[in-house]
This record gives C-alpha cells, sequence and structure tokens, in this order.
C-alpha cells in the first residue's frame, strides 16, 4: 500500500529483515510494528499508507452508526450493550485482516450483542466505572473509535479523556480520526505523543503522562495497548478481540472471543 | 523441532532473518528453503530434524498401501486411478502442513479419486509415457513415496529410475525412504548429489545429471521439483498439489487443486 514501485518494496523487505533479525525480543510487538513502519517511510517516503483504508473504516462505521445507537438506546442494558459493540469494533482491524469487508463487521456486530461477556469481568467493570472521577480511554483503530463513542456516551463522557496516536501508524486513530468520529463534540482528545502503536508510557508526551496518572480507571482498547499495557501497576479495564495466538493464550480467552479484563482492579 | 533450547531457537530465528535480507529474490524458493535449514544445522547440529515425521509418514502410507494397490487393481483405469493417488500423496507435506492427520489423507485420497483430472493433460501423459524408453520420476516427500509406487507398477518399472535428494532437507524423501517404502526392490534408485529440495541441475550430480539427459521423459512430483525445473527445455510432466497461492497463479490452477501438467512435450 506504501508504493507500488517494485524495487522499493524489495529494498524495504530487505531492510526490515535485517532490522527484525536484531531486534530486542523482549520488546513487545507494538515496538516491532513501529520499526518496520519507520522503514517503509524512510524508504519510500509515505507517512500513512493506511489512509485510505483508515477513511473507508470510519465511514462504513458512521454508516452503521445511527442503527447500532437504536440498538443500545432499546437495549435493556444499555452500558452492556455498548460495551459489547466497543469490544466487537475492535476486529476493524487491517493491520491482522486486511481483507476485512462489510459483511464480516455486520456479522461480527450481531454475534457481538448475541453472546455474553464474563459476567463477573462485566461487573467489576460496572463498578469501577460507576466510581471513577477521571477515566482515561485510549483507542485503538479508526473505524472502530466510532463504536467507542457508544460507550463513552453511557459513562458520563464529562469524565472522559480519549487517547489516540500522536502520529499515524498501521490504521491506529489519531486526532483526525477523532474528529472524523465526532468524538472531540463531548469528550476531550488527547494524543499520547508517540508512533507507537500501543502505549509505551516513557515514550509518550508528558501531557498524555499526566493524564494517565490523573485517571482512576483507563480503558485500553486492542492489542496494541494490552501488550504494552499489560504490566503496569494501575486500574486497567482491557477491552478487545483476542486476534493472536500468543495473546489468546496469555490472556486466557479462546481466539477470536470478545475479551474484557480488568488488572489492578480491587475485586 | 531441530531443537528445544529457545537461546539456540532465537539464534537461528535471527541468523535466518539476516539471510533473508541478503537473499536473491530471483532463485527459485527451494534455494532459500536450503539456506534456511543449513542456519539450523548450523546452529544447533540437528541434520534431519524432520526425521520422526518422515518416519511417521512413511508408515502411514505404507499401511494405506494395501488397500490402494486394490483400488488401483479392481479400476476400470489403473493408470488413471494411480496418477490421481500418487498426486493426493503430495498433500503427505509437513513443510507446508504441519498438523496432517490421517484422516486429512484418508480424505485427500477419496477426494482425488472421486475428482476427475484434466482429460487432455492425461491423454497426454498417458501418450508420453506408452513411448517412452527412459523415464526419470524425481519424487517429492517422504510418505508420499509410497503412493508413487502405485503409479510406477503401471508404468513397466524397468524403464524407470526414481530420484531422491542426496541429503535430509525438509521432510524430502532421501534413499532411505526409497529403501522404506519398498521402492528400491523394483526400480533403480538414484539420488541428486544436492540437498535442494527441488532439482537444481547445475547443483547435481554428474550421475544424475546424466540420468537426467538420457532420461526422454520426466515425472516431476511436487512444487519443489515444479519451481527448480519449470523453466527447462525438456519433456516433464509436473504432478502436484497446488499449495500456495504463488504457484497456483503461475500455473493456472486453483489453490488446492490436483495438478498434472506437460512441458516440452508434442501436442
Amino acid at each position: 500500500m506504501a508504493t507500488e514501485d517494485s524495487a522499493l518494496q524489495e529494498e524495504i523487505l530487505r531492510e526490515a529483515m535485517a532490522l527484525t533479525s536484531r531486534l530486542d525480543f523482549s520488546k513487545p510487538p507494538p515496538f516491532i510494528a513501529r520499526e518496520i513502519y519507520t522503514v517503509v517511510r524512510n524508504i519510500c517516503g509515505n507517512s500513512d499508507p493506511f489512509k485510505k483504508i483508515k477513511h473507508r473504516c470510519n465511514e462504513l462505521a458512521l454508516s452503521l452508526y445511527p442503527d447500532l445507537e437504536k440498538l443500545v438506546d432499546k437495549s435493556p442494558d444499555p452500558l452492556l450493550t455498548s460495551t459489547k459493540i466497543a469490544i466487537a469494533g475492535n476486529i476493524i482491524d487491517f493491520g491482522v485482516n486486511s481483507d476485512l469487508d462489510n459483511n464480516d463487521i455486520h456479522r461480527s456486530i450481531e454475534d457481538a450483542i448475541k453472546t455474553s461477556l464474563p459476567e463477573s469481568e462485566m461487573e467489576r467493570f460496572r463498578r469501577s466505572a460507576s466510581q471513577a472521577r477521571k477515566i482515561l480511554y485510549i483507542g485503538d483503530n479508526a473505524g472502530e473509535i466510532v463504536f467507542d463513542k457508544l460507550l463513552i456516551k453511557q459513562l458520563l463522557p464529562q469524565r472522559i479523556t480519549y487517547a489516540v496516536r500522536g502520529f499515524p501508524i498501521i490504521n491506529d486513530a489519531t486526532r483526525e480520526d477523532a474528529e472524523k468520529a465526532g468524538l472531540s463534540n463531548f469528550v476531550k482528545i488527547i494524543d499520547s505523543g508517540s508512533d507507537i502503536p500501543g502505549t509505551v508510557l516513557d515514550q509518550c508526551s508528558r501531557d498524555f503522562i499526566d493524564c494517565y496518572n490523573e485517571a482512576d480507571l483507563v480503558i485500553a482498547k486492542g492489542q496494541g495497548n494490552y501488550e504494552t499495557l499489560n504490566d503496569e501497576n494501575k486500574q486497567i479495564f482491557f477491552m478487545m478481540k483476542a486476534k493472536c495466538p500468543v495473546v489468546s493464550e496469555d490472556i486466557g480467552y479462546p481466539l477470536g472471543s470478545a475479551v474484557i479484563m480488568g488488572v489492578g482492579i480491587d475485586k
């Protein structure tokens, strides 16, 4: 997607392989993604190869939004339904599923609403969310960010800061996507200041770190945020689709399932 | 499979990546496989990581052999049936399908017998095979080699030399597998003299090259032989399962289908 010039493609491939051979394997995968996309940018000058795809995902999600909003409003348990949809939205990930189409997303949402979330985790989330004074909601992908809006509306938006990446990286949501999703109209938007497709605190801006420290609840969407925040000593709820076998095994959820998992939360 | 020592695994991974970054991308894939397995051998000293798997595949194929032999003998067209089974046997490829089980193989054979091969190619093969004085049959994988025996029996074995790889490489058949399959009892066995999982003539032994030049028909099993012989100016019938999208597109057969394709053959 970054270039159709096959000589540049070969150069990127060779440089990415050479880089991979020297990587620190103890770092989480989002570091590796950042390194690889830096190679792409340096060699072909394209700093946002997923731009069109991100646009398409936002448009698609926005077209589904009005129906989903009605569905949440009519639901007997709007917090549960919007949580399910926010997690289902994490399937919109062209970094993992490059050939995802509208039908997949429709099916994913329908399945998500029918499938129950682990009740004890959902209860803990309900309690933590009702008690929190300041919530930092860390988004993941373009498109998905539109579905996050449904959950945010159920959480008293004035408490919430929504975080995006500091620079374009893969299909991760940036400020531009937050604008398009209409999120900036009712929550404060912050960016990480970093181009890592996850949240590595010592690489984030001072503002972001302050916001993280002040929050008494963090909601972190997607595998990238899980892979970089899972060892933090903080009240965090991870919400994602378990997309790769390594993460799936680590968290003890079957591959493909909807994950809601609190860490650092009082039982 | 080559080692359970994770430090060695990491060393192999790094060295393989570094090597890949420097590869000549114009060489066919079997060259790359040879380079990678050389890294494995050099780092952990295991020159035959697929040894157990090859043994298991041979045993499995031998257990199926008596029934398949009856099936060929009772068939109205034994040459066609044995050709189908020889091609189906190419599914036994743990280099591609590491989790293949007995049921997959049973199903593959049943499907193969039900599915027709392209008639014009089969007719050309029939004619070429009936006219050939010397046939070089180049095998591919352990296990599969047992199924080749059924086709060889239909081709007047005294004309045939059966070729295996010169050294263990992935799950490719070597002299040891030809012995186990019982092939050495009724055809001459030759090895390529090379550890490439394919047939690169300028890397083969003098004996092999002589045998190749003397043959007026070559039967070449599997993708590795196709990828290395497809540009040769020689009467060759390629027989394989189309296992990867690149080969499938190159030959114009759907992915997963049974391929019989003659090159350099008079129409």
